[in-house]
């Protein structure tokens, strides 16, 4: 059996995704921006697109939504483009974001500090959630833009986007939201909450990869960051990608349509199998699940190193993460364990599970087997483990935070 | 009939690409950047599509190619990082371009002098070729940048860009080339040629819309556009796109593999289909043939305004264009009709033709048929057309230049 546990790094592409992509590519393929029958044949699909997008976000129609490449691009394009109009040409100078960001906002705010921008990196509760005051107590009179994630990769906690929105509407600062984990997962509704910019990609909810989008409340002026031809209203040039476009509007419909009930089938597998492997001894799932998109486990082995436990799971056809696949090429430390109190040793050991709505639960029953089994081999041959005393299975382990 | 002659806007995806990105959406989908057996499953094609660009414009191992959302991106990534790295950073204040070059050229060098920069855009001649003498002659010390397009994508005319390669060297000044109609359709040896970098684009020449490259010479340094996780060696952030990138893979290598061959055949019918219809009076064909991109041709029809044609020409199933697809959208004059020297009754008569290599014999005559057709009803009705005397048919009609 093969188990795709994966889920937060990337998504298996809807087959219906798939098929509706398809005649854009060798039989409808001229270009959008051309005026003959070539160029205007794909215009009915591509505002199906749009309206399938505005329709799954509850976007208003004065809104803008905009085709990117990724959310790594949109969330390159809100944070430069602040940093040009507010920053470079206007009378601010600070940015606030998190400590547990994805690497595209946390490598681009590095590289602003470089251009002498002042970047607050806000610190997490012991559940991995950026609590609204701790904002709120940072935003000053120069702050150009509060940058929060809705959800996290990591952990898949749930920050309290709607209370941080209405201390920025208040304090008159612009705030975005990579939603990178929460689009597709959890009910997402723009018109429900104060927010100027979300970040979200299609291949984090069964579209395509190379497909995001950036959405603009009330059309607001923005620097374009690809410059060029008048795609997109002049706001991100280069020819558009009609079969991915399509393929995300209809990820967009399949995956928010009947949101509630698709997350409670995902939740309840989630469940069960979270429930199974914390009755191990000395394991600890980060954060209530309440508070958590359904679809994400991040559990700590004590004993266990995170790369051998991937390595085990993965010799079962498992495919799992020790976090961000942004990060994943050096063996670190679980930055985000780190940022909730773990101590070293600890964020060594996360394994990170992200279940879809293909997961079956023939898969968690087998992922079960294999988790318990893995994590005895793994416990016989560690070290570490073997001088400590064991506990009650599933209890936290408060001594290893701090 | 249905005839496409629209190919410099974009092509059809080669079905053998389409064929060859098929299993990256839904079987082999996993994100590269994982560690599981999901995510290294596409590490071999990955390297195989990188080998095929490789070869194909016959990089060395020592330089760079990183893959991108589309030219527009490249575009904007050089010319916004130059300006980054040798501008706010360095010591220089200028960059040298041309009048003809791509919008997403122009408006990011627009965009630029709003930041301070010095911008020279070059006149072409009457050919619409970039002289290496005008360009030699306004680099500065100043000069941080030099971009020059390789080919056309409105005439198809080629730029002398080995010998603005050697002045470039000579002077010490960085040189790139938005290569975007020249890959695919003409030789690119990047070791025959000193160039730092050049931009292309897969859906140029029947691979799909919404990736391209950025080449960088001897991997030489250069800020990120998109900063985030360590993709691409940390150039280009973002979740890999692996049907596209393997997309572009093969069809970079179908494009080059016996271009001569390839060439020779799609010229011999834009050889053909430009013969018969200059044999009508009062046309004028811009630039050399021998100079130009083989399947190119930018036709100016004396008293037939370019829209009215190209409404003619789509009621017989015919796609053409006036121009750049990118600023196809406000119906102005042919910007680089007006660059060579047309006189701007006459840049509102430019009618592109764009063969490729799926152009057939039969679509050719055809295309002549209606195209003689649709000229005669289109000056019988023209009121600038009736006034004019006219002159033997293919006369380079030297009074409208200036």
């Amino acid at each position: 059996m093969q188990v795709y546990l994966d889920n937060n790094a990337t998504t298996m592409c809807d087959p219906q995704v798939v098929e509706a992509m398809q005649p854009f590519f060798s039989e409808l393929y001229g270009n959008p921006n051309s005026l003959h029958k070539y160029g205007t044949a794909s215009h009915p699909a591509l505002s199906r697109a749009i309206d399938q997008v505005y329709k799954g976000l509850n976007a208003a129609d004065s809104d803008d939504i905009v085709f990117t490449s990724c959310a790594t691009e949109s969330n390159n394009w809100v944070l430069q483009s602040i940093f040009t109009d507010h920053i470079v040409n206007g009378d601010k100078d600070h940015i606030v974001t998190t400590e547990v960001e994805h690497p595209s906002i946390l490598s681009t705010c590095k590289w602003l500090e470089e251009q002498g921008v002042k970047v607050t990196y806000l610190p997490v509760n012991e559940q991995g959630v950026v609590e609204a005051h701790t904002v709120k107590s940072f935003i000053t009179e120069k702050t150009a833009l509060v940058s929060v994630m809705w959800a996290s990769n990591e952990t898949g906690m749930i920050n309290p986007i709607k209370e941080i929105g209405e201390i920025c509407k208040e304090k008159g600062v612009r705030f975005h939201s990579d939603a990178v984990q929460a689009v597709g997962k959890i009910p997402v509704d723009l018109q429900d909450v104060h927010i100027d910019f979300i970040s979200f990609s299609a291949h984090k909810f069964h579209g395509p990869k190379g497909v995001g989008a950036l959405y603009i409340k009330d059309s607001q002026a923005l620097t374009p960051l690809l410059h060029g031809g008048e795609q997109m209203g002049g706001r991100r040039s280069g020819t558009l990608n009609v079969p991915y476009i399509v393929g995300m509007g209809k990820a967009v419909e399949l995956a928010t349509t009947n949101i509630e009930e698709k997350m409670a089938s995902i939740r309840a597998k989630r469940d069960h199998l979270e429930d199974e492997i914390i009755k191990l001894s000395n394991t600890f799932v980060v954060g209530d699940r309440e508070n958590r998109t359904p679809n994400t486990i991040l559990i700590s082995i004590k004993g266990v190193e995170g790369e051998g436990m991937l390595w085990d799971l993965n010799n079962g056809q498992i495919g799992a993460s020790t976090g961000s696949a942004c990060a994943s090429a050096d063996l670190e430390a679980n930055t985000v364990m780190l940022a909730i109190g773990a101590d070293n040793e600890l964020a060594h050991t996360g394994i990170r599970l992200s279940l879809s709505r293909f997961t079956t639960d023939e898969e968690v029953e087998y992922t079960i087997e294999h988790f318990k089994d893995a994590v005895h081999r793994l416990r016989a041959i560690s070290s570490s483990f073997a001088k400590q005393k064991p506990t009650k299975g599933g209890e936290v382990q408060e001594c290893e935070l701090h």
